[in-house]
């Protein structure tokens, strides 16, 4: 047997998350289906963040333990011709027998886009949370670095999520919010972007979306920069601001 | 009776094209639909450029005649919370009662975007014309200067499609061929994007998908430089390349 690792890309649209499910199709589920044809046995593919239902990833990282003595290049291609063209194997490698995508991974870092302007554009309609208002990034960068640290962040997860350890302690190393200097002029002019980054030792359930949440009503001044200091204090998920919607964020990469 | 002229941007992905078809969801269709509410009967809308199935705009622009006295900004927001989110209203104003955008269009500029790599990013499979090989930026940018001008493009248009006035002639005003610097880490990395702008006083039908098809002929080293100006003189379809997959085509912009 050798262990590889996998790096992957995909829009997360049409699927129901990372996470193998019996009656929806999953990023997961593709994976393994596809693997399976090639080792002619069942094969668990290990993904290093379970994103949710319509979240993206560009450097997702998986493990997976084969007997198959294919080379990493041939299989890059060979998964990729049975993927659907949603889902994308960037690169294969061999990685040490006990490499483990999930245990593993030290840093994650997840991109989150908003779009503001009177018009969402369609060709972002799938990738960024679109909002009528201008944001006040002083206001959300204050904030952010509230955030930046070991804290407890019960409140900033759902609960019922794979919290393995028991603990809601976890280490935010930065949040960059910044204007999206999109040098691409296919922009629906007076739309302005932002993206807010997000990296961190690992991630509770929904807790990058509720963070971005959380920025976001600062961003729109229904929220003060003490509030969110606040809700971190009360560990209580109601103090904390709403969940974001998926479909503005991206598994960016994940350090080991 | 006033006349407005309509900004619009659309996904083409899921579209039979702009022309009103009974089948087929179209782009005129939907508009046509939306305005048919609003007016309260049937209403007749003009594009500039009948975009193919599959071809998206950013700034396709459209004529309508209404009789309703709703005001431009109204009607954005109105049209826009008719249509389906992969057809936006950008913009809307009152234009001259004999303001046509088809017979007024001076000069269109229609983006063809390329993507060149090992494997083909999953957010750009709709919008982009994923290549493995690397072009020859220099070789294309020689071929396209050939193209530049008043010519006779019977070789670079497919027959049966519509041309009024009988004439092939048309107008070329430039084909840039840009290596894209996006600035979007957003990207799968070693994928390299190319963009084909071109700008004309009016196209024949699949002009511009055929002109990006044997540039990038041109590209690979399958077609030589002097071979695009025969093709050009012999006005013969069969002499010029094939034609590209509308999914990377995006009409930018419309002069009046």
């Amino acid at each position: 047997m050798r262990t590889l690792k996998l790096t992957l890309a995909y829009d997360g649209t049409t699927y129901a998350g990372w996470q193998r499910q019996s009656c929806a199709p999953t990023i997961q589920g593709c994976l393994e289906l596809a693997f399976g044809e090639i080792e002619g046995r069942t094969v668990a593919v290990v993904g290093a963040g379970r994103t949710d239902a319509g979240v993206h990833a560009l450097g997702q990282v998986a493990s997976v333990r084969l007997a198959h003595p294919i080379d990493p290049a041939t299989l890059t291609r060979a998964l990729n011709a049975k993927l659907p063209t949603d889902i994308r194997v960037l690169h294969v490698e061999e990685a040490p027998i006990d490499f483990h995508a999930r245990y593993g991974a030290r840093r994650k870092v997840y991109r989150y886009c908003l779009a503001t302007g009177p018009v969402a554009s369609p060709f972002h309609r799938l990738y960024a949370w679109h909002l009528l208002q201008r944001l006040r990034l002083r206001e959300m960068r204050q904030a952010a670095a509230v955030l930046c640290g070991q804290h407890d962040f019960a409140a900033f997860h759902t609960a019922g999520g794979d919290v393995e350890t028991g603990s809601t302690v976890r280490t935010i190393f930065d949040v960059a919010v910044t204007p999206s200097r999109s040098s691409d002029r296919l922009e629906v002019s007076s739309t302005e972007y932002v993206t807010v980054d997000v990296v961190g030792d690992g991630f509770l359930r929904h807790m990058v979306r509720i963070i971005v949440g959380t920025l976001v009503e600062v961003g729109l001044g229904r929220r003060a920069v003490l509030a969110v200091a606040d809700a971190l204090a009360s560990r209580r998920r109601d103090h904390a601001g709403p969940t974001a919607p998926p479909h503005g964020l991206k598994l960016l990469c994940v350090e080991y």
